[in-house]
């Protein structure tokens, strides 16, 4: 899911012009990725790579919450729980085809805390 | 190792109200992570899985420190060297089931250096 | 490309005694990682295991840039795209034997663009 647009109103409304913005996923079968936005191939390639690496098939010893519960606590694991974007006059820092994302990982969907904190200097 | 309580502890000594607290690690083949705190199978799990991933018995090149010494420089390479948390009304706005953990990769236990940056208004 | 003696000239130049300098990269096809800057066989090692972690030779969806392309922003999603590293007496917080390396994924040499925020308090 593409946070890109709620992360930069919170930035917007902050009005700061030049600082950081961290944004903290409150989850560990959830995580964070900055990755490619135009191309929604990217995402499937993605998400087929990760459960390749961490397959619901391996034996996993905690599997109270289900087969894909060790698996999404895998994929959190390298990915990205917190994510540090510079802001750039008044916008954030990200590349042309950078996208911010929140990645659930879980079959089900949940849902999902995120907290943003954006600081800095407000004048331009 | 959770790290949690140690870290949760310099935040209330700042006594910081909103802000961030910054963890980092001055170690490459230990890391953090935000994992599951309740079920250490969780963790059982991620060092198995980690230690497929990484294996020792991979012809690495570099092994002048032991056979162990690269598949921890790649873990943590994969995990994290610094993490950046929310403070929230005077706490680290950890979600219920987080917990910071330091990573020690390398078989034998190492004396390992982490730096806690707690930065914020103080206010309530 | 180890770019810590960059990141630490603009440390420098800030004048800031204890703080933080955040690193972030704009790019999907290149990320940032803290690794050992002694040992060069340390980095080789690494780029061997991330290029057989996320093969070239998968049936990868996106390829339209070439088949480079889909492992770079693989490897990029397991790897950081900002780095958090604390100011400690007016210099970078590293340990003695962590280097910050800006890794280019793709097999082409591409231009790449780094954002480096410093902030914190200048006095001794």
């Amino acid at each position: 899911m593409d946070i890109t647009a709620h992360v930069s109103r919170v930035v917007a409304d902050s009005q700061v012009f030049t600082g950081l913005c961290t944004v903290f996923v409150r989850h560990t079968s959830a995580s964070l990725v900055i990755q490619e936005n135009a191309d929604p191939s990217v995402q499937h390639d993605l998400k087929r790579w990760l459960d390749d690496l961490a397959p619901e098939s391996r034996p996993w010893q905690h599997d109270d919450e289900g087969t894909d519960d060790m698996p999404a606590h895998a994929k959190s694991a390298i990915t990205r729980t917190s994510e540090v974007i510079p802001i750039v006059e008044g916008r954030l820092g990200l590349g042309l085809w950078q996208g911010l994302f929140l990645w659930e990982h879980r079959r089900r969907p949940h849902e999902r805390q995120v907290i943003v904190h954006v600081q800095g200097e407000g004048t331009s």
